[in-house]
């Protein structure tokens, strides 16, 4: 068993969350003893089952609607801990709730938002921020590996004739960990952040993987944010482990006037609150939110280094819990009759320096807590078979 | 032991359900047992067993995101057959998303809805159908016990300089059941629709709690909607019992064509859509839907039944789960020293016809699948003692 | 003659004005002689001469675009000193697009903006102000006269379950003259303002008839706005005299910050930003403003007191340029024959008082700056004739 | 005396508008006879005589407002006429108000625009598209000399994950001419024209310089646009020499159903509305607005053809009413001091291929139909002397 799948095991020994696994595993296809081979994306997973566990306990009696209960009071608290500083919290449903109503809010309808090209604000939202923000308009900026450096964000503010003719660069949007699997240093956050409010810009971070970011950084929660810059975070818990529950943070609250009711007029506050609240307080406690990412980020690593042994180098560093590689025709054809699960990627993504012979594919590999050592294992095998 | 809660027993004893119901009671404060008085709104209910047993089980293995797995396949297919034909779905996890994506699809920015003044889109939604609707227009028409009469929309059909100066009204939005407590007859719906269509607008029903009006009308689903001229349908499971879980119904599937773009860009394509698509695979199996709707409605009866008995008589007639009467304050102090919880409802929202005592105060009580007899029994008895 | 009419002759005989007069006289219909009764809208009327006139002179040589000229920055600092303070100003093409920018720079998103149901911002704009607004509601509210009463607002202020469940009231809009042709006191402007400022609204007033206003208020400028608690007016020249041109006006120049980007982002930053300018120039130059307004509100006065003394008393005073009556069949098909133009006022916009036989048409007659005398005096004789 | 203005005064020479133009020399800094070396924008041209004129004639008593007069029916049909076929119209005052109320009309808010990365819905209209369409997308693409190749289009559409996630390509704008001053041959916009509609895009033209293509293109208005497959056409006259004059030009009139309430509540239509119809009026009786564009294009090509002598070398073809040139220091001081005016031009937008010396200037040249031969004889002596 390789580590990543013992600290699972570990976590599943704790407390309450034991009782609730074994019941769930009597029912369930158990997640740790198949191989499904499912690399398309950390939504395919499930729920952690100490998240949903604190779902079942929170369907305790009555509980006021709207996110006047305890629950929820819980959970702000707990990330004023968490942060080390009072933050205003919003909980929503899904990650592109989170990010449209957070870009949103920092920007007025007439503000440029810049971001990375391929940020998934700009390239898989349908326009949820231009539509939530008015009509305000995304800037994609190229950026190797998913990074953004200062200077072509620099280049981006200097350019153009200015407001009122040109949209006011309003937001600095930045992913983390990226979509290219990598993770921002908190240097390169800070500069970042930095260059921005010189311009006047807010800083928003995406940060529908933060936990994996987070981890891979090393450092703490309010470090890798508004101690480096970030004005207000996109915190999500789905892709880690939660049923869907993501959470819009301000670090400075008086920043959040007006949110509550952007938040209601988007749909987005849910009524029986307390299971949104109850998701994060599970995914949150005992440093349950790091060990699930500890557990992903130990997956693609170790899928990593078995593919670059084969040969199969990815393209990118792997920071996080994505690994992007070109496989050749046969193993892509062997992997699949197998049954792997992964998606391609386009060509036109990835690094300019890459080399991909003309016939190998390019694909996207996403571990989450519930893969396996086997699934790494298999995958692996079967790539090596060729 | 009444009717309705003998029903909910029933419920409880079907199948796998029951196992999760022992193992959750045993952890959980008994929700039948203690009487908690909470009538302050539906949403206050936690979520049925049978709906939370659901998504645990739905958390098996990996399944494909964002709606293309079985779960939502299944249950597409089920509302198909509930409506007798086919139809477009869409879930979304509340039901002001429900309403101003329905809504908005229907109607132009530059439309006008027609409503009812109190209606939850108008009233209670902060501006989402007009947010969602680029600007659209809601027009609250006045109608006694929540309900729009056909004159009443003529005369504002009839009204303004039309376009382009003035809104063009496009949609009739009907509450099925009312803010009032009160079902629309079939009829009703069918001359509203009627009119509507031939001006052209298209019908709206915001079915929040449509179960309840169903179980109230004692109709086929297929009858309370389209076949009584209704277009698309916010179909409520949340306030009857799930998590959170709502359904945009179009009856002529064409006429969904771009909301699925829609969904996604207001942030209410759930990822993890299989636990959506589970909660209503429960509320629509079996009939539980209706045993929970019928549940809520044999409580609000009992109870304006017996605070009628008491010469408190409810405002409108009780024909869904939700109760109006002025308390006098001896009666409503002693309640609330008592623990029973419920919301003050404006003076100016009452019948003109009710001669309310000035310091008669006037509340609006709302029963759930989880009211109990002995909520009802308790409140009646406080409100009896004086 | 009349005296509205010497006026106008007065005019006529100012400056370099006079000259192209009598060009475009030798050219044209003649404003003046003929008697077209054309009693539509102020909006039927051409362009005042002298402001015409303008704009023609304002065509020598290049000019830097969009408002960065020096016609524009005399009609700031014209309009700074007519109100006697600090300013900011923009100018734009119609009134639609001045109360849609006004209102959206004032209210969130999320606002609610009381305003008289029959206001022209909810009746005849199409939903500009929503639509800029981003989806803001308008709640029309009754009134006697066309006027808002502050027990009226404060009711509405008072009604409904807040933030973040309702809009928030954010803007009180004023209509000044009203859509009925009377004129809110000073002191009525204050009372409204001050209520809606004790609970944190702002104070937009639609002037598109602001002269006929403040002509009839006999006030001056700052009078009749900021110092009666209007924070932002919607300054028309269009209905009064000017080709098109209308301006935005904030009394305190910090709060229109973005307006520019706004502005611009609406289509409403005119290039050949200069005949915009011209327009207000001439309008503001010599008190013409004024003089416009008087010559079509002693044409309104002369038209009511006639038709008074006929016994077709107006429904409202007759405070500005409008006169709302009922006429009788006859009396309205012999004006009709003889080509008099008015358009037909919907019944339920009367008073409650009036006591209108069945078969009387209700109409609107509307004067303007280039309403004759003998429009007036023929209107009353084809009145009289019955 | 050069061709360009040779013409001007054979225009000058017309029917009434001699009249007109003797009177305004009379009072105005000469056009034609000063050299005030303005190339900074056509935009800062005034306006054109006989429209100006016409604008004067059209103050002829009362007309029915907000489009229903005759200037406008007769301006439709001659739009018909010159296109050579039934098209919708709709005038406004400004080219983003065209452009963007165009482009609103074609997409849904989940559309996607492809648009060339330099065109002026882009980079200069403050988001105006992505506000009026509900939060559209524009995706600006590269291309040399200003103009959008197949492939280019071709790339764009094979990219990203598709509906929902990505936003839909719904337009492919394209402008004529170009922002580089460059024209769209027909059968490059055919191409372009064809693949769109292959993959179910509408076809947009900004058109605020059309005149200028047009007579670079020596064909029909028809060829130009419907019959190379435009759909809609922002056909400006603004710049071209109007006073504030823009259509919308529907060549499938059905296409247009709704586009009289958008226009409205975008505040664009405006009330005194046959002053912008005589604009139209003018500019297109007798090919004045052929013949305008024919100067303004004149002496955009003397100007070439001169510095090209110089060795200065336009980056561009100059097809239209452009030239972009890199000065030196000494040239552009000398030129700057005799109170030349024009704006610099962003070296980041010049062609790669470009050699620009590190110390010489970009600019950029816009000539306009007020441009003399004199001013291109002054500014090409200045630019010989160093």
């Amino acid at each position: 068993m390789l580590s990543y799948l013992a600290q699972s095991c570990q976590i599943s020994l704790r407390g309450t969350r034991v009782e609730l696994f074994d019941i769930a595993s009597a029912r369930q296809p158990p997640f740790f003893r198949a191989s499904p081979m499912n690399f398309t994306s950390d939504n395919a997973a499930g729920v952690a089952p100490a998240i949903l566990d604190a779902v079942v306990r929170a369907n305790s009696g009555f509980a006021i609607a709207y996110g006047n209960d305890e629950w929820t009071r819980a959970v702000e608290r707990r990330l004023c801990e968490i942060f080390e500083r009072e933050v205003a919290v919003f909980l929503v449903p899904t990650g592109t709730a989170a990010n449209a109503l957070a870009i949103a809010h920092l920007s007025p309808p007439w503000g440029a938002v810049l971001c990375h090209a391929d940020a998934h604000i700009a390239t898989d939202e349908a326009g949820a921020p231009e539509f939530f923000g008015g009509g305000l308009k995304l800037v994609g900026l190229p950026g190797e590996g998913g990074k953004l450096a200062p200077s072509t964000v620099e280049a981006a503010l200097g350019r153009g004739r200015g407001a009122p003719h040109a949209a006011l660069p309003a937001v600095l949007s930045l992913t983390q960990a990226t979509e290219a699997g990598t993770v921002y240093r908190i240097e390169e956050v800070r500069a970042l952040a930095a260059l921005a409010h010189a311009h006047g810009l807010a800083v928003h971070m995406d940060g529908a993987r933060f936990a994996n970011a987070l981890v891979s950084l090393r450092c703490t929660p309010a470090e890798a944010t508004w101690k480096a810059g970030v004005d207000v975070l996109s915190f999500g818990a789905t892709k880690a482990g939660a049923l869907a529950a993501e959470a819009v943070i301000f670090f400075d609250a008086a920043r959040a006037n007006g949110m509550a009711s952007r938040r209601k007029r988007g749909g987005h506050l849910v009524s029986k609150h307390r299971f949104l609240a109850a998701q994060f307080d599970a995914y949150l406690k005992d440093d349950l939110w790091l060990d699930l990412a500890r557990r992903a980020n130990a997956a693609a690593a170790d899928l990593a280094r078995r593919l670059t042994a084969l040969g199969l180098r990815p393209f990118w560093p792997v920071e996080a819990n994505e690994v992007f590689v070109a496989l050749p025709p046969a193993v892509d054809d062997r992997l699949k009759a197998a049954g792997a699960q992964y998606y391609p990627w386009p060509r036109e993504a990835l690094p300019a320096s890459a080399a991909v012979p003309p016939d190998h594919r390019p694909v996207r590999l996403v571990t989450s807590f519930a893969t396996t050592a086997e699934d790494v294992e298999r995958f692996v095998a079967l790539a090596c078979a060729g």
